[in-house]
């Protein structure tokens, strides 16, 4: 079985991250001990990909919790997973005498800045959401505390599980020999577990098919030739990266067989909001007769959106675009258009592959979401 | 009248080029004595864009004269055009006795050295074509030179000329207040006037029209956030620049009037090599039916070639991809796919814009070129 890499992890009362902004030059783990070193690692990407800031936001709220209530003598929590992703036992060593309405009004607080991070991927939302059930209408401090870290294990567990389950399913689609080109990074940088599209690729490998790996760079934050790439290396798969204006120049060639990408956020009828460049990718894909597809969680759907233009889009900032490791790129104070998502139509997705299997057109997430 | 920028001059034996890989930080114009010089700044786009080359190739072979015969006490020759593109008094201070047989021979050696620097644009081969009708079937030395300068000064004077000529069609396609996308660099940087695509947008502006322009970055090598953002700014024509993945985005949003870009070479029927990325923007065009026009002169058209699968394309650097001002943004030596150039089917082109007016398909430049 594939392992996991420790994306997001939590212990001894600090979220534990892969810093992504310093790969693939250094790998590195830090470990956030207050709401703002959370916060600020979601906005500046140290830790993202929809799957992923989703756990980060459910153990964000442990730290806010810690920072608040912990004492100098230890941490309050420990979660219930180690860093290659196997069960361990949690634990909670509370003070004593918290004030439920203070912790309450802390997790409010936190849960409300951690969502305001990043608007795009639901699966910030969702978690959060999932977590607000463990103390709304509880009113036991303990009890609540111990729940938390529960509900956040289970998260991250699940989230382990499903992906394991998903990939699998979308294994299916590829074939021994095929090439797959894919844009931003949707493998286990990308998620707690292996990945969602570039996890199919690594399943499909790890079930014995040659596959080759096209990685589109991903303009501005370069998620496919940092991430991406450092991932397919670190599995043995082959990769090549490509600047993303190459794609159809790489599709006219005839040598890619499908396009696998993730999503940070799916409408009940299909349309996709995902990392900036994929929409492209997809017009490209149907023009060429490329088959389409997208990988992500269930928890990536929002089945409340009935359109794509419902999905709000993060605007980033345009030194994102003007500049890169510090060096300017373009004149002084240029404007920049820096849309940090697009999103594709459901009528250019061949098929969104989830946990619950592979999704055809025409898609309706309504019932089961 | 627009003035030209003086992307391209001879004087006093040296190509004078402005150094286009330092833009826009720094503005330095280069002068280049030797034919190593020329062709390694062909070849790493200190000097750019197919007019621009079309007319470097031609004074490159004054320059391997030059550095082959010329002699310690002063230059042979000197240009009969200054910088700002106005006439003057070309010079010919030949040394006796030239051999005509080594004249032709260094002449040979050159014109295939320059051809080979950039197979893409079909204007190098041109230019240097057209120079070696000068050498072809004479047998006067001194002749010979004077004719030379005469030549490629004609090739640079027909440029500026017929660039104006070319952004005055152009410029009939645009309303006040329109919004044209670009791609890589098509102003004056790109030739040795005002440009082609951008050079439409500038000639449109100088009319009175209220144009706005989004630049492509244009990677690997961000012609677009560098020289295009850079030329929009000293020209007063408000300029946005966004990452090439982000078109498809900005299209979808019903901000733009028309696209518009450059070509290094075009077939009979209207297939375009342009910059990689291209492409994939005139895919993109059609399905948000946004117009996609090519600006270029006639010497842009390889009649010879009846599809665009026969042009040849230009494959770069990995380390055009892997690397950024000399940051590693990949996993060390990673694979890269870096062709510089796609080929636009003709059958996406609303409209081919040359000096002879504004071209409608079906395209067919059989018997114009």
């Amino acid at each position: 079985m594939l392992t996991a890499i420790p994306t997001v992890r939590f212990a001894r009362g600090h979220l534990r991250i892969i810093d992504q902004t310093l790969l693939p030059g250094r790998y590195e783990i830090v470990a956030l001990g207050t709401l703002d070193g959370v916060c600020d690692a979601i906005q500046r990407l140290r830790v993202r990909g929809a799957p992923a800031i989703g756990v980060a936001g459910a153990y964000g709220l442990l730290v806010a919790v810690e920072e608040a209530f912990g004492r100098s003598s230890g941490p309050v929590f420990d979660s219930g997973i180690d860093d290659a992703g196997n069960d361990r036992a949690a634990k909670l060593d509370m003070p004593a005498g918290i004030d439920v309405a203070s912790l309450k009004t802390t997790l409010d607080r936190a849960a409300e800045r951690i969502v305001a991070t990043r608007p795009t991927a639901v699966n910030l939302s969702w978690a959060v959401e999932r977590m607000r059930g463990v103390w709304l209408n509880q009113d036991d401090a303990h009890d609540i505390c111990r729940r938390l870290i529960a509900e956040a294990d289970a998260i991250l567990r699940e989230d382990l599980a499903l992906g394991r389950v998903m990939t699998s399913h979308g294994a299916a689609l590829l074939n021994d020999g095929d090439t797959v080109l894919t844009h931003c990074n949707t493998g286990g940088l990308a998620t707690g577990g292996i990945g969602t599209a570039l996890g199919v690729v690594f399943a499909a490998a790890a079930a014995g098919k040659h596959v080759r790996v096209f990685a589109d760079e991903t303009r501005p934050l370069l998620q496919g030739a940092r991430l991406t790439a450092w991932e397919c290396r670190e599995r043995g798969v082959p990769v090549t990266v490509l600047v993303d204006g190459a794609a159809a120049s790489l599709l006219a060639t005839g040598k890619v067989s499908c396009i696998m990408v993730g999503a940070d956020r799916i409408t009940r009828h299909g349309d996709t909001a995902n990392k900036v460049g994929t929409m492209g990718l997809a017009i490209i894909a149907q023009q060429f007769k490329v088959p389409f597809y997208v990988v992500a969680p269930m928890s990536s759907v929002d089945a409340s959106l009935m359109k794509g233009a419902d999905i709000p889009v993060e605007h980033r900032a345009h030194r994102e675009v003007t500049h890169v490791a510090g060096v300017a790129l373009a004149p002084d104070a240029v404007e920049a258009y820096n849309p940090a998502f697009d999103v594709t139509p459901a009528s250019l997705i061949a098929a969104i592959v989830t946990e619950k299997g592979v999704h055809r057109p025409p898609f309706d997430f309504g019932s089961a979401a």
